[in-house]
């Protein structure tokens, strides 16, 4: 699976956009991402955290993107991974760790990540300060471009969080939230998936699904009056 | 349908319970969950409403509790009904209105309600302050027994959503949450919608979904190391 | 003026409704909305406050209900009134005071609500827990049926406005916000004033104006590709 | 001093306002401002806290309205009153206990508040759901009218606040804040006392206080310009 | 054990207080406060609710006052109960239920009730609006004196919170915090229990204990100068 | 009209403020204000990002400052920009676009930028996170100096709004709000346009308007006294 | 005056410290604290504004460091200068503008600061975003040390405020925070004006003037008890 | 003591990980959480900061990192030091200070941090902005990488808070929380004290405690059903 990922084509127009992030260079990694680790959530609502998280699992699949997860000591009581990830990212590849804490300390997680191929990391997990964090500084020390998915990530108060914010910038992470991630690899509504993409947005902005049902209906009537 | 949910069966205990609602005798009532007004809901994020909204639903039809909608002009720009209502409540009956702000206002809706023969009345809506409230202070005068789920409803600030609150309870309604109405309408675990209910409180309350996966694994590692 | 605004039309359905306050039965007092005030109001952002009272007067000449204003001291620190109530309400009457804080200490401004015929009172002012309660529980004990307008009132903390709440459910008052009263007055859109209405509702709840703009564009799009 | 505080002398217009406390029926209860209580307070700053109790003080002497104060246990770590009140309220009477937390079970306090032969009586404390609620229930049970200012009284949390004020409304209560006593004892701005009445305001909604300035220059600018 | 706790002795002095509880005729129910149901409570954090609930056990060993603990289904995902009340109160007694929801529906639940010979009624639980609210309602329909302890209970949101205090007021129930429970029972520092009750204000308004920390070292120093 | 808006005047004092943006090299770039895309904010009430997004586009006309908008998909959900803009800054040139979510992508508006001459970048836009962060970021990439008005922008959340303001700093974009934009951009009392900038406070600060009022009729009572 | 307070004298120990600012190297310029601008700070309350400009003014004295002040219009609707500043710093120059609305375009405001010989600059203003952010930036560019205290500074929106701060770190401007400039002037209790000093910190803390009052209290007590 | 601390003993994988702090190498520093100082903290809960402070004293007593602790002025009113810290870190090493504000101006506060050997310094104090912020500088001046974990200490407001947090950023000083100090020091669950972290993440995080709760009833559940 890996090798046809790793093909690089791209939607953005030559010349622009040369700040922003390359989709054909980007591989997701989703970090532990596990039930008992949500109770711990305080910055996000797990209702929102899982549903961010989605969007992410469904628009790497669309978009065909790597997505490498891993969880930390599944089998106690950190619990589970959420099953959505894998049902809706069937390309995803889970790397079981050690015990280690920090991925990056994983040689296997690692390597899966070289595998890809791409430079370009973009990091989602739980907690934002720990699973995020450590392997997002490793990454960057290690010559990646690395963002940090903020609300597809889960920390334990607002303290947490806004200091996580300001580390990931000390250290060099880009931060990002998942409407943005959406954004950023979508460029482009000239493209076969947009109307595809175009759900997605239902989700990374929940008003967005009422704006799509009031625009068809108000269309539909117009129609149906013309 | 109307004369099959009738039925008034019982899971109460005998003697118990007597200040709690009657599930046999309870209609639901949905008013104006639509996708124009989702939008100028301030008081609770679109989607909880809908999540809250699904639940009951879905509640609804396990219970065999009839459901009556309405909505407010679905073809202007207050939008269409939310879909999820009617698909997760087949038996649900949908009374239009002809321009009533106040769908007590409607004779048609009015005789719905009684053909049920139903005296407790299960209401939410968009907005709480008036969808709800005018229905509910009418059916409160005309000697019903009123619920009113505050959060599988809306308001379009804060403030108008505690000031809903006091009005309810200064005209006789009971307010509630979608939570407690599960709970009052669910009674006890020792009956054979049992498992089925317990899927709905992880959409009452998200966490509890993380909570049931946590004691599943738990379980099935204990389980395969015995 | 007062006279023919005494007359009685209702657009009411005979036999519903009853619970509601009677537009035919009801008149506005809006009471010390001062500049100065306004610079202490901490429960609502001014310019929500303001464009609240706007809405209030915008409806009150739409459907012709008498308003009755006045002001504490004007000329000294308090300020002059907002100028928007009698620029949109020229049939508004003016009571000046002679240094009262109640408003129902002044045996004019009594006068001039008895004159009205009305015994429906609505009240908004600065400050809630002042300004209107103190005329709103006179009112009450003088048999008036009395609604408070929460979020066109202001009050100088949180913590004194979710008190004002309290007192006027405990005095008999029926606190409402400005959508739901710009709902209780309207109660129909089969009446001739129907489209003025609409766009008030883009004042009481502002995403409505994009939800409108959305709908119109939306139907001219489908109309223009049909 | 209790006696010629007794008398009654009234500002109130004959006829209006029956349905406000009187204020020359009214004493004031200050209950248990003490330094290592102000710690545990945490529905209200402390520095605002203290300033609406300062105006309290400052109200009564002014007013010549009869002040009770109490402590609890001011020799431990309870801490000392804080004392400003008896600064700005030399009148004020100190009752010493002698271990009750309700003040309403002391003896001496009780018979201290009937002495001054008002029915009226006016109570903030900290904590309001303790200092304040227990002798306001047993004075309502007395057949006393009781007013609770909530702001110049302090409870340990949000949610401690916001159930006193309910338990308030459900004994038979009557909640209020510090700017609301203010206008109800102030009633006009016909009386000699006015302008120190005004200065008040300052301190029960600081904007004011820069309002006032505003004004003064503004005029001090034109006059100067005239 | 419920015989010697059913002797009623009074700390009261005769005549005050009336209003308030009765510690000789009060017995505590605490409610299905179960680890998984602590994942769902959205109004109160985790670690304040059982130093809450630790309070109130410590509090009814310490006065000797009947405690009655239940819990839901705690074979199942609603977890075991929090392990510290029968440590702290080993004189509280355990209720299984047979699947109801509201434990007032258990035959035997009520019957221990029953025993204590207590008619007031303090309840907390998980959640608020059902474990609690249930119960009580019909415990108020009973004939007992109820009161419900908000803060030693939670609820899946601030919404749900905030309407359960509503729906409490409504249906008789009064309303408390921890703080004020601790208070009411306690009455008076002129007892042989006071050194021990002081520690736990340290708990239910944990700032306190700093105070405490602070006096005795001040006082340390002091007399160390002197 | 881009010709004439090129001639840099200035009035700036010589050797000042070098720190800050000069206006006579600015040009105004407001970035997909769409109605459907509206009603996804969360960070800012749609009243006050709309009055402060019509704040920019009067100082734009009042300074000659150019204005470039675009909309992404105006003929589908996003909706059409609001009318605004265009009608109080009728110099204001619009760039279609063909489907690129970030205008950079479009050659056209970058084009239409370059030939504004001007090389500091002030931009708006919804979703701060996408429509103004991609933009900025290629801007700045570009060589431009770049403000974000991140108060006329709107993102889908709190979390989205710190991450985007965080990432706006770590990518060169300066980070500044409607009112200090007002204020950079003025610069000087001691200009002709300063009765009009003045009315422009009361947009940028609500309260304003009422300082003015007050002021207004303050020095008139002066006056009329004198 | 000037002369004096440029003597340069230290209180910092040999060695440590480096990293922090030097008192007998700081001026403070406080900008613009007028009563109209007052009323549009949102990001903190006036009272406790006023309170910490308050506290810096007396710190100014107490430490002789010099105080520069001025005011934008304040014949105008600005409204005049709090006058606790030179009330409390009499030694504090006022220099007035002709108009600019960044004091640092107007060169007797900046040759009044080189006047004082101290390259560290201690600013606090309304609003912060304009008043404080342009001179700090100029400042800055000239080469100064400059530090902002937030919170003896108004921003119009929370918004507003935390944009400011993000601007001032990418300025180069050191934010700092009222207790913290105490602080950081103060640097040892080993000095004569200690006991002057801790009066300060019930300022810019107001609880601890709580914990003072406690402190001597009880070691009054324990003295009177030995 | 500091000599068998001073052994560098590695958990950490070679390779990786080379971004994040050096358990070996770390010292932790806190200072001055005294119970005076306690009352003035506002943006942490002193319960949560108190907690947080517990496990960061179980944390380095169980991985054998030195700790070393100071107060400010404990005799007079900041009150003494929190006692658990030297309880549950008995190897602590307390330094006196003779005064000074900033510890690191004391010269046996220095000494003993270089006596640890250790170039990574973690530091929590009260206040964050003052007793955390100027020896941090000072260290990060010194040579030494520096940690400030935030929720481990307090600042007396919100605002001063998220000033301390950019303060730090901008200072070269780490911020971290609690929970990611835990977990940047534990890095992996294949250690002999993996147990006894586990329980300190109950600290940390408290849903974390109910989680393993739920997680052993259910395994043991279902062991006993195997």
């Amino acid at each position: 699976m890996t090798t046809s990922l790793n093909q690089k084509t791209s939607v953005l127009p030559t010349g622009g956009g040369a700040a922003l992030l390359d989709p054909a260079d980007a591989a997701i990694l989703l970090l532990d991402h596990q039930s008992g680790l949500f109770q711990t959530v305080k910055d996000i609502a797990v209702s929102d955290l899982r549903r961010n998280v989605e969007m992410v699992a469904r628009l790497a699949t669309l978009l065909n993107i790597p997505v490498i997860t891993t969880a930390s000591e599944p089998s106690g009581s950190n619990g589970p991974l959420m099953p959505e990830i894998h049902e809706l990212a069937p390309h995803a590849v889970y790397v079981p760790r050690k015990g280690e804490v920090n991925a990056w300390d994983n040689g296997d997680f690692v390597e899966q990540v070289e595998a890809t191929g791409r430079r370009t990391l973009i990091m989602a997990g739980v907690w934002t300060s720990v699973c995020v964090m450590f392997p997002a500084l490793d990454a960057v020390a290690a010559g990646y471009e690395v963002y940090a998915v903020v609300d597809a990530s889960g920390d334990p108060s607002e303290m947490a969080s806004r200091t996580s914010l300001a580390r990931f910038v000390q250290g060099g992470v880009k931060p990002t939230s998942t409407n943005a991630l959406l954004s950023e690899l979508h460029r482009t509504w000239a493209r076969p998936e947009a109307a595809e993409l175009a759900k997605l947005y239902g989700l990374a902005a929940p008003n967005y699904a009422a704006v799509m049902e009031s625009f068809h209906k108000a269309q539909a009537v117009a129609r149906a009056g013309a």
